[in-house]
């Protein structure tokens, strides 16, 4: 694959076939529309199709899985996660050239895509939007949902470097940010810093209410922090049951963590610990103030030029190193030099960090060579 | 005590001394200000007093608790709470008509006053209000601050109804809504709502962050609700060693429950309890829903006037009966009958929820009338 320089997005993301008009797969057919993406769309319920045809989330909607796929680039499944695995697998049962999805967990879903259809595996990219909304369906649809969020992509040793790139430019359309991270890894991150505190939040609130007659006159004592503390347990509970299962080993290896921590806590309390407790808040509210906010500023831009053997597990090598070493990755191409053989990565990252991605790269046997970018 | 109906709150605070010039002292003397009630500023750092003065929260300042307290109808106490119980005690002692607080633990610190001062105890109203601010310091300072807050007034058996007049004045002028309720009840509520949820989140901060070199990738997955919840992480914490310690008991109670609960929820995602986590959400989605935001709506208000016999323990009877009913309180004065006797409690109340307080009322053995309002 290789994208010409003035818009490598747009090429290769012409017509988006979205299977789950929700509130999700509604607000990316919103953004790719705006962005003149063709955006058909399918959903199980004819209803909530007709519905985001009417919303100008989809251009055209399809009678099913068959017809929706028919002449589409991408594939994004845009379901619970329990279905994303027999929708995917549908869409390349149907002649899908490139499926991605935007579930939460990603291991479980990989896993069984990669089992049903080995042939194809390397045309499946997961993703994961981190963005969400405390509404719920495709009237809650916003083309900005994924404005400056972050997105997480979990290509694997299998896969296509062609697939991985259209992913990413669909992503970067939705003017979101790609962050590579391994399946798993993902897993085992997003159950710390979203399906372990969900349940915190939703049980505080649930603690704190079970005063029965008490009830009204706490819930007048509670100011900003609780409020702030416990916004996510409003949220629609219906899609957890199915997250928490597929991610339950995650889940429960964060949730003993967070368990352990409140245990030394309390211990704390209880033997009158003020030092232990303040190093405590000291080192939470260091980490809190450090949590990045909104998009990066612009900072100076380096093209690093990166020879590789043509082969799959290239791009999940290079991607994951630039995703564990916390450097922006703002445009990733991959120049092939003809049949087969040998190609280019071209990458542009921010001139933060650029020079340990190149050891890192250099480390892992790759050649560097730095770029000029006009 | 009568107050007169125009403007029964100013009547009786036209000089308030602030021990204590942080960001709490310096909000509440801002806001006084604004009411053209005069306040005199006193701070153990000459430096944050002088500041105060300079912000126009305080109009004068004092070099001594002694020089403070002359002259003033009330005393506010606005020192972390490790130090309440000694400043009120110096402010009796340098002969404080009336001293009040704003400590997020009560019980602990009115039961060393009284202990201290038994002869002054009916003078000390304990108080709370339920605001704050992720700033510090005199410069955060807000006269806003307290708008549309509640503010918890621990008035006990012993207080003096003319104490606790002039002290829920103060708090109509600052915007706040006074709210009675026992000391240690109020310790049991807050750490409910206020202490654990300050270690439900700073402790998944830090669990979240303690992953070293994996840090930085985490942070850019947490979206909104991970911020959210731990947006409290982010405050000084200075202040809660001191807190935690206080209320040692009533922490230690409500963090157990927190920590059973989610134990509760560890098994039900271990054993794949689908409905009872569905359940569990769904519980706390309705009681996240139904917690009160803002202002309440204007109701129609009622009049109930309650002869009453002329000893201490009256207000708090009545004013807790009202807490615990959750009846809202918008006017609350005593009318003296004469020298020594019966009064008459004259109480303003929010027309929904009026029989139910009428009832509890008449079932202590009051005879209550209702009044007219015009």
């Amino acid at each position: 694959v290789s994208a010409t320089a003035g818009s490598p997005a747009r090429a290769d993301v012409r017509r988006v076939a979205v299977l789950g008009t929700g509130l999700i797969g509604g607000s990316i057919g919103l953004a790719l529309a705006q962005r003149e993406v063709d955006v058909v769309g399918f959903d199980a319920s004819d209803e909530r199709a007709a519905r985001a045809r009417e919303l100008g989330a989809v251009g055209a909607v399809a009678s099913s899985v068959e017809a929706a796929v028919d002449g589409a680039d991408l594939v994004v499944v845009a379901v619970p996660v329990g279905h994303i695995a027999p929708l995917a697998i549908a869409a390349f049962d149907a002649g899908a050239p490139i499926v991605t999805d935007v579930g939460s967990v990603k291991a479980p879903v990989v896993a069984e895509i990669v089992a049903a259809r080995p042939d194809r595996a390397a045309c499946f990219v997961g993703g994961h939007p981190m963005a969400g909304s405390e509404q719920d369906g495709v009237d809650g649809a916003d083309a900005h949902l994924f404005v400056g969020a972050s997105w997480v992509l979990t290509p694997t040793t299998e896969t296509d470097p062609a697939a991985f790139t259209t992913v990413r430019a669909m992503v970067g359309l939705l003017g979101a940010e790609a962050i590579e991270v391994e399946p798993a890894h993902h897993d085992a991150l997003v159950a710390l810093v979203s399906h372990v505190p969900q349940l915190a939040a939703s049980t505080l609130m649930d603690v704190a209410s079970a005063g029965g007659g008490e009830h009204r006159i706490l819930m007048r004592l509670a100011a900003g922090g609780f409020r702030d503390m416990t916004r996510i347990a409003a949220g629609h509970p219906g899609i957890w049951p199915d997250i928490l299962t597929a991610n339950r080993d995650a889940v429960l290896q964060a949730l003993d963590a967070y368990r352990e921590a409140l245990g030394a806590v309390r211990a704390a309390v209880a033997g009158g610990d003020r030092e232990g407790l303040l190093d405590m808040l000291k080192r939470a509210r260091i980490a809190r103030r450090n949590l990045p906010v909104g998009t990066p500023p612009v900072e100076e831009l380096v093209e690093l030029r990166i020879p590789v053997p043509d082969r799959p597990g290239v791009i999940a090598e290079v991607t994951t190193l630039a995703g564990r070493l916390d450097v922006n990755v703002f445009d990733f191409e991959i120049a092939h030099s003809g049949e087969g053989g040998a190609g280019v990565i071209v990458l542009v990252a921010a001139a933060t960090g650029a020079d340990e991605l190149e050891a890192g790269l250099q480390e892992l046997g790759y050649h560097v060579a730095r770029g000029a970018l006009e």
